[in-house]
């Protein structure tokens, strides 16, 4: 085993994710998810591992049936022999901990095979929240060789949205019954889909559903070039469906690598990342910088010497200032 | 009138709204909220005029009566001859148009009222959110003299319960039958109120949520040195009960100036204000500055060649040399 030591060091826990060890994975993701000092070893470490794996975003409401469809994603991939990642960042996933037993007991069978590796993450303690922890935590998934790694978020606040946007293949569940016109409707929620996955197709009102979703692409020009979202059903329970799915998502990657367009979407995903973790660091920088100076400019507002803006600009230079004399190579 | 020109000055409209005139003071905060590249301008003109105004925070979950009970306390402080001002950002709020017609029939009494001024604010558009508009829309409510703010805020998002929080004086609102428990233990909620205000309370079930109120407040310690929360009873609707409200929120005041807590917390708040409009700040200059740095940034991210920490140093790095090269006295 490469984790021996009790503290084991970053380039030991790197290279047991290398090698497929569930535990340095767990341990690695444990590191993201606490905002380890060390994080920055472990992302220089793994950065030459990444760009392999094929984020798939998942995301929807609660109750249209997410995790169950990430599930039967699971067997199909397994089917096929691909590794395969989970990041539940969906605080009403099962995977997150509210499972009913049912969920539980078909992850379970998941959850012994050693190529396949389910992770759900609160964003608790993280400066930049999930903007931030979310793509190391990839990061990790990624240099750990899974082929595909789904991201379930709940599409409601922003941030979960925005995640999900973020993936090399979006997709967007939905069921009939739930409110169709507002799900379809949602703002962002329909900007951001790869592919719809009508959800619970054997219920009455699936027609309905599908109809309005193709109403709604045909109505919005999208950006994307040559991809035009498909809608797929599916009775993610039953594994009904699932081979379709599948089918597009490859489809999805074909048609964006053709067209140059899944590099320009990687390109826009590092480059939230980074604008992400650049504004961590700030706000870092302000928690244990230089106090007295922000608390004296906040009196000086206060008491109406000077205004935001130009306090605002005070406290960056002092910002620029210490950073500059406290940057070095090597310096974390 | 001050606003002769159609394309009025930042100079004029300051001078204007501290005349009291309702329209400069309207297009003032629509600067705030459109982000107007004026805006450094008028916070710079506004700022001597600042700190002033009591700033109350109105929060509590939809339909506890918010609007009603910010409807019944201007009538109160008219008839002492007290200036008001309210800023609603709550979506649910009638004050943002989601307005049953009596609460319009009411306000429209108000809105008469030169010595009155209401508006809603939305945040969209607006690069650092509520947390930068909030503290600014104020800014100019309190250099136009008002003596009284008003804030109402819906108590769900992170965001708005911070605004609330930031008052001088935090008011709770809950009302019976709704779920008091879990209104009252609600995350972050407790710890804000100054004071509990106990609305519809003609109602069955006053007393075990009144019981529950004072049990929790026994229970946290506040950190807020010589208050302790209090309790009132109101029917809004029926103008019952405001008269002690009122009394309360004085007494609020003056214990909080008499133990300095007043200047302190008014401290946290700007320095608030400070951090989110650096933080904006340092995001319009990634927009806006040297754009081929940070793609080539992500682009190395992306294809593994560099780590994201190192990323965001270099893009700082990038950021510092740049502020230092532009900044100057009196630059925008």
């Amino acid at each position: 085993m490469g984790v021996a030591r009790t503290e084991a060091e970053p380039a030991d826990l790197v290279a047991g994710a290398r090698a497929g060890k569930v535990r340095a994975i767990a341990r690695l993701i444990s590191m993201v998810e606490n905002n380890s000092p060390r994080l920055r070893e472990v992302m220089r470490l793994l950065a030459p591992y990444t760009g392999h794996a094929h984020v798939i975003g998942l995301t929807g409401s609660p109750g249209v049936g997410k995790s169950t469809t990430a599930t039967a994603l699971i067997a199909a991939y397994r089917a096929r022999g691909v590794r395969v990642g989970v990041l539940a960042v969906d605080p009403s996933s099962p995977f997150t901990g509210g499972a009913v037993l049912g969920d539980r007991v078909r992850m379970q069978h998941h959850a012994l095979d050693e190529h396949v590796y389910i992770r759900s993450m609160a964003s608790r303690g993280h400066l930049g929240g999930l903007s931030t922890a979310a793509p190391q935590a990839l990061r990790v998934f990624d240099a750990a060789g899974f082929d595909v790694v789904l991201v379930e978020t709940v599409g409601v606040g922003q941030s979960e949205v925005e995640i999900a946007s973020t993936a090399d293949t979006t997709l967007v569940l939905l069921a009939p019954g739930m409110g169709d016109g507002i799900q379809v409707a949602k703002a962002g929620i329909l900007e951001i889909a790869d592919v719809f996955v009508v959800n619970k197709a054997d219920r009455d009102g699936v027609q309905n559903l599908v109809r309005e979703i193709r109403g709604m692409i045909g109505l919005v020009r999208r950006v994307e070039g040559d991809w035009t979202p498909s809608v797929v059903r599916t009775v993610a329970s039953a594994e009904s469906g699932i081979g379709d799915l599948v089918e597009q998502i490859d489809a999805h990657r074909d048609a964006q690598c053709l067209s140059g367009r899944w590099e320009q979407r990687r390109l826009v995903r590092s480059r939230a990342e980074l604008e992400a973790l650049a504004l961590a660091e700030v706000r870092r920088r302000f928690l244990t910088g230089d106090r007295r100076a922000m608390v004296d400019l906040a009196a000086g507002m206060r008491d109406g010497e000077i205004d935001p803006y130009s306090a605002a600009d005070q406290l960056l230079a002092t910002l620029s200032a210490a950073s500059l004399r406290h940057e070095g190579p090597g310096v974390r």
